[in-house]
């Protein structure tokens, strides 16, 4: 089952940058192979279910490991049936509809 | 790693009423014998991260099965290492601030 | 407009527990005179939009007067027209779902 | 009060397609004057928090009025003390953090 989602990670009782912590994440969907895309509030993903999620798993491991206690991510999950969708057809089917007035 | 989320899932292109969806899902969690509680905006669910997730999947399988073409979950996951901590300990947390004023 | 709406509030920049800033944001509903309804990992909250939001956006001052220089919140907000229905009727139509078989 | 949020608007009970929504929404947005970025699965928008749940609220408004019965929203939402932060700052300073490895 193919996927997009959607995360923002936060970690809790550290410092007030967070920063540091979504650069690592960016790492881990580097070494995952998988089609991300940073946006000013959070990370967009997509691929099959199993590694999209893996690498979040990863994510709170590698937060963890930086000397997060605790590490909260809010996530957005989207599967379809009827078609096959990449993120970067999600974005253009809303421009397109702009353009249509 | 142990964790606590809550979710929320949506049936996109099917009719109005979201129960018997949610319904199917309650029996996801059953089957898969994972802690959960119900609550008016969603489903909080514990245990090992590769559990959780893999019922989280059956949900929007099942979702699609009976019918929907597009599922939107929108999940929050908590992990931490400092201790271990259940669901029904973080509610109580709160309700013993509030009785401390 | 009615709405229902599930938050969770993360203070960020602050130390690991949570549940201090959790206490106060319920003492701003209750002040509020909002229904709400606090789960293990968020609150349910009905009412008029622009009071539900009122709140939310008290929790946000209290937290940092309280000493958290960002917070961050997860909101799933919802809203219909085809008919009024409560928090409890939510939760009640799943159980009766679930009882139905 | 200055925020960022990002928020996904669904509508429950139409069609399998989502863009027509969204692209009124993007509408609402120009009108209320408000700094907006579109991205695959949702809309950045940063403003002062009235002026910002304004727009939100006319959101759910509109696609009501376009004939969806039931608007389901997820809002992440920031909001900060220690300095003021735009959105184009947010996406930098992860940039420059893996710049600098």
């Amino acid at each position: 089952m193919h996927t997009i989602i959607d995360f923002t990670l936060i970690p809790i009782g550290t410092g007030v940058s967070v920063s540091p912590y979504i650069a690592a994440c960016q790492r881990v969907l580097d070494e995952a192979g998988l089609t991300y895309q940073l946006h000013p509030n959070g990370t967009g993903v997509e691929g099959e279910w199993d590694a999209v999620f893996a690498a979040v798993k990863r994510c709170h491991e590698v937060v963890h490991e930086m000397g997060s206690p605790r590490v909260h991510t809010c996530v957005q999950i989207g599967t379809r049936t009827d078609r096959s969708q990449s993120m970067a057809e999600k974005a253009s089917s809303v421009t397109r509809r702009l353009a249509e007035g």
